[in-house]
C-alpha cells in the first residue's frame, strides 16, 4: 500500500507538478509495479507513467500546458482505489516560455510563441564530473549564451575520458578499469564482460542527479538535448537486450518528460552502435513517442550515414557533417530534402587534438555558425583543446580555452533581429555570397542578411529590386561590431573592410 | 619570287631554327600564298608551315628534337623549285630541357626527362602593357619561381581592364572606347560593331611582340600557356567567322609552334563564348593537332561546365573550380575520372575585389596549392587586390601585393624531393588528412607527405606498415620551415605545432 507524502498545490504552467508516495522498499519495483496518473484541466487531459525512485518511494510527474484548475487521478498496482485530488496552475514566470517546438517548418519557437534560435554546444558527460566542475559548466553556459547542450544519459568511455563516472545508472558494479590504457581502450568499446549490472534495477540517485542538472539548465534558459544511447561504452549499456533497453527508455521518459527543456536524441552516432539495427531505432522511437505525452523534440545523430530524417517521428535533423571541408554549406540542400529544422549538432570542434573532428580553428567554427545561420539552419559548438588538466569541454564541460564561444551571443543577438520567425536562404542571390531573408512571406523584402564567409571583398554592389529604403549595417562577425552605414535603396555600392567574416544587414526603414 | 635572306647554320636542340625570305610586299599574302618546309634529321622528319611576316618577309621555323645534321626543303607558291640546305643541331644549353610533356599519366616532365612541377600564375594580358610593366612582370615571375603563366593572345575587355591594348592583332581600327564606363562595359562583351578589322590581314608586329615575350619567358624557365580565344572582348575577336578563326589559328600555330615553352589553351571560359559550339571547339582542336608538329600540351578552360577532358586531343585538365568552397579537394576524383594531369588553373585569386573568384586570402590560396599538390595535381595562382594604380596582376602582371606568391618556391622545392615523377594521393590514409606518395610504383614506401590543411592537430599518430626507417620532417607550409625531427619507424606519435597548414614528410633512410 502507498501513502501520498507530498504534492504541490500550486504550480506554474510548464513547470513540474509532482506527487510522491511512500511504500515498501522493493528492488523489484522497477519491473513489478506500476503507477499511472490522469491529469485533467479545462483544455487537456493527459495520462502519464510514474516511476519508482527507490527506498519505497513512487513519484508521478506532470507538466501542465495550460493555466487553471487541474485534477489528478492516480492508479497503481499498490492501490485498491485511485488517489485523486486537484491543484492550480498559475501563469508562468517571465523567463519560462514553455517547451521548444518546431515552428514554421524550419525553425523553433517556445510554446508561448517566443522565437528560439538554437546556439548549442556539446559536453557529453559534463554532469558526471565533480560538483565544482559542474558549477563551472553552468557559469560558462550562461556567460557564453548557449541555449542548448547535448549530453549523454549514460557514462562515456572514449579517448580523453577513461575515468570512472561519479555514479552509475544501475545497481551492480563496473569492470575493473585499471586494465585500461590509452592504447587499448578501443578494444573495450561496446563490451559488457567484467561488468556486473542488474539492468532490472536502476540506481535512482544517478537519475536524481541528472534531474537536478536539467533543472539548473532550465533556470539558465538552456535546453537539455539528452542523448539516450551512444556507442562509447565499456559497461555494456550500449549492448543491452531489448527488455533492458525498453525498461530503460520507459524509466527515463517517465522520470524526465515533465521537464520542459528536455529534447530526446535517440543516439549519438547511431550508426556506430553495432548491436542495434534500424528496426531497433524505429522501435525505440515508437516507444518514446508513446511514453512522452508532451511530444518533446526528437532526433538521432549520425557518424557516417545520416538517419532518414524524413521519418515522421523525427522532429528535426541532428546532423554530424559528412564532409571534412563542407558542412554548413549543405544546409539549403538538407532543408529542401527533409523539410524540417536543420541542426548541425556536430560540425567539428574547435581545438587541437589529433582527430580531424576535433581540431578546427575558432575562426572556422564561427564561420560555420554564420554560414549555417544565413542558410536557415542552426550550428552547434564543441571544444577539444589539449590542456594539462585534461579537461576537454566536449567531454567534461568545465573549461573553455578557445575563442569561438565568445562570439555566439553576438550571433544570437543578430538572429533575434529577424522579422518573424527564422531565416531562410535567399535563392536569387549571387553565387559568391550567402544571403538570408525572413522565412515568413509576410516579412518579404523587409530584411536581408548577407554573409561573405572566408572571402574578403573590399566592396560589393547591391541591386535591391524592392523599392523600400533600408538601414544598412556592416557586421564584423569576428570582432563583433555592427556599424550603421546609412540609408540606401535600389542599386548601390558598399565599401567593405576587405577582410574575412563580414556580413551586411539591410533593414527596411519602418514606415511612420 | 622569294630570296632567302637569313638562316641559322647552327642551332641548339629544342631551340628555334628559322629561315627568312624576302619578296614583294603584299597584304593579301596571309591568305593567297603558302610556304612549307620539310626538315629531315637522322631521327625525325617534319613538315611545317611558314608564315607571312609583312613587308614582303616570309618566315619558316622549326624546332629540332634531336642533335646532328638536318636538311631543309622549302616549297612556296613563290618558288619554281624548292629551296634546300642543311644545318647542325647542337646539344642544348644546361637550362634547356625541351618542351614539357605528359609523363606517367598524371604528371609532366621536360622532354629530356627532368620532372616539371607546375607552379602557374595567370596574367591575362601582361604582354599588352607598357615595356616597363612587362619588365616588372619578368622580375616577379623569376623571384616568385613561377614556371607557367597563362595569358591571352588577343587583348582583353573586362572589369579593371577597359584600357586599349598596346597594339592590335589585325589591320584596321577599333571601336571608340570613350563610350565605355564601369557601368556599361558588360554590354559591349562579344560585340563587333564599331570595329573595322580586316581579319584576312594580320598585324605582324603584334605577333612579333608576343614572340619576344615567349622567348623571355623561356629564358626564365616559364612555360607560356597561351589562351587562343576568350570571351572578354569588345573588338569582335571572339565572334569571328569560321574562315577568320581558321586563318588565325593556322597563323598562330605557324608562328609559335617552334617555341618549346608554348602550351595551347584553346579558350579561357570556353562555355561563355556564345558564338562557338562544341563542334567548333572540336574543329579548332583538330586544326591545332594538325598544324602543330611538336604536339605541344593542349587543353581548354571552363567557367561553369567542364569540357570533356577525356577527349583524346586534351593532354591535361585545365580546370576552373566549380564550387565556391571546394576545389583542390576534388583532384583525386578528377584524376580517376580523366586519367590525365589535373591542373587547377583557376581556384579563385588572392585579393579583395568584389567578385567571389577574386577575393580569397593568401593563406587559403597557399592551402589550395598544398592540398592540390598532395592529391597529385597542380594549382595555379592569380592576384586581384585593389590598388591606386589599378594594376591587378591577374590582368596586367607588373605588381604583386599579396602574400601567397612568396610561398610557392618553397612548395616547389618540396615537390622536387619527390622520388621519381610526381605524387599521388595515398588511398589508405586516414579520413582527416591528405597523404601523398610517389606516383611510381618503384618508389613505393620510400616517401610520405602528409598535409593537415586547415586543421591544427597538436600531435598525430602514425602507423607505417612498411618496415623501413624514415627521416621525419615537420613542415610549416606558411612559415616555410622544414624541421628534422629524427628517425622513426612503424608506430609512433609525432608532436606537431598545433596550428594550421602543417605538413609532415617521411623519407626512407637510404640503405648504405
Amino acid at each position: 500500500m502507498l501513502n501520498r507524502s507530498s504534492y504541490n498545490e500550486e504550480v506554474c504552467r510548464w513547470d513540474v507538478f509532482e506527487i510522491q508516495y511512500n511504500g515498501q522498499d522493493d528492488n523489484d519495483a522497477y519491473i513489478k509495479s506500476y503507477i499511472k496518473g490522469r491529469f485533467t484541466g479545462k483544455f487537456e487531459e493527459k495520462t502519464v507513467d510514474g516511476f519508482y525512485d527507490g527506498e519505497g518511494k513512487f513519484i508521478i510527474r506532470f507538466m501542465p500546458s495550460f493555466e487553471g484548475e487541474y485534477t489528478f487521478h492516480v492508479q497503481s498496482s499498490f492501490f485498491d482505489a485511485a488517489d485523486t485530488g486537484s491543484f492550480m496552475v498559475k501563469a508562468p514566470k517571465k523567463e519560462n516560455h514553455g517547451p521548444v517546438r518546431v515552428h514554421n517548418t524550419y525553425h523553433f519557437a517556445y510554446e508561448d510563441g517566443t522565437p528560439y534560435y538554437s546556439i548549442g554546444t556539446t559536453c557529453y558527460v559534463w554532469h558526471l564530473q565533480t560538483d565544482e566542475m559542474i558549477e563551472k559548466t553552468y557559469e560558462l553556459l550562461e556567460s557564453a549564451g548557449f541555449n542548448k547542450i547535448r549530453f549523454c544519459v549514460f557514462p562515456k568511455h572514449y579517448a580523453y575520458n577513461l575515468n570512472e563516472p561519479r555514479d552509475y545508472p544501475y545497481a551492480g558494479k563496473p569492470m575493473d578499469s585499471c586494465v585500461l590504457s590509452v592504447e587499448n581502450f578501443n578494444s573495450y568499446n561496446g563490451r559488457a564482460e567484467g561488468n556486473e549490472w542488474n539492468y532490472m534495477q536502476f540506481n535512482p540517485s544517478y537519475f536524481r542527479h541528472i534531474e537536478s542538472c536539467i533543472l539548473r539548465l532550465q533556470a539558465l534558459g538552456v535546453e537539455a538535448d539528452l542523448i539516450l544511447m551512444h556507442p562509447y561504452d565499456r559497461w555494456g549499456f550500449s549492448c543491452m537486450d531489448r527488455e533492458a533497453d525498453d525498461l530503460y527508455l520507459t524509466y527515463v521518459t517517465a522520470r524526465l518528460s515533465a521537464f520542459r527543456n528536455v529534447w530526446w536524441s535517440l543516439a549519438n552516432e547511431y550508426d556506430l552502435m553495432q548491436a542495434k539495427s534500424l528496426k531497433d531505432w524505429e522501435h525505440f522511437a515508437d516507444l518514446i513517442c508513446r511514453q512522452d505525452p508532451y511530444l518533446h523534440l526528437r532526433s538521432i545523430h549520425n557518424c557516417v550515414h545520416f538517419y532518414d530524417y524524413t521519418r515522421p517521428w523525427v522532429t528535426h535533423c541532428s546532423i554530424q557533417r559528412q564532409d571534412l571541408y563542407k558542412s554548413a554549406e549543405f544546409v539549403q540542400e538538407w532543408r529542401r530534402h527533409y523539410k524540417k529544422p536543420v541542426v548541425l549538432d556536430e560540425i567539428a570542434y574547435e581545438g587541437n587534438i589529433q582527430y580531424g573532428w576535433g581540431n578546427i580553428t575558432a575562426m572556422e567554427m564561427v564561420r560555420r555558425f554564420w554560414e549555417t545561420a544565413c542558410r536557415g539552419g542552426y550550428a552547434g559548438h564543441g571544444e577539444t583543446y589539449l590542456n594539462e588538466e585534461d579537461i576537454l569541454w566536449w567531454s567534461h564541460g568545465g573549461k573553455l580555452i578557445g575563442e569561438s564561444y565568445k562570439r555566439f551571443s553576438f550571433l544570437h543577438e543578430i538572429l533575434c533581429e529577424t522579422p518573424g520567425y527564422g531565416l531562410k536562404p535567399y535563392e536569387r542571390t549571387s553565387w559568391d555570397e550567402v544571403c538570408a531573408v525572413p522565412e515568413e512571406i509576410g516579412a518579404n523584402g523587409s530584411y536581408y542578411l548577407y554573409y561573405y564567409s572566408f572571402m574578403q571583398p573590399a566592396f560589393r554592389e547591391f541591386n535591391i529590386t524592392d523599392t523600400k529604403e533600408y538601414e544598412v549595417y556592416i557586421i564584423d562577425t569576428w570582432e563583433m561590431t555592427k556599424t550603421k552605414v546609412g540609408i540606401r535603396s535600389g542599386k548601390f555600392k558598399l565599401i567593405l573592410p576587405g577582410k574575412q567574416f563580414i556580413a551586411v544587414m539591410l533593414k527596411a526603414v519602418q514606415q511612420k
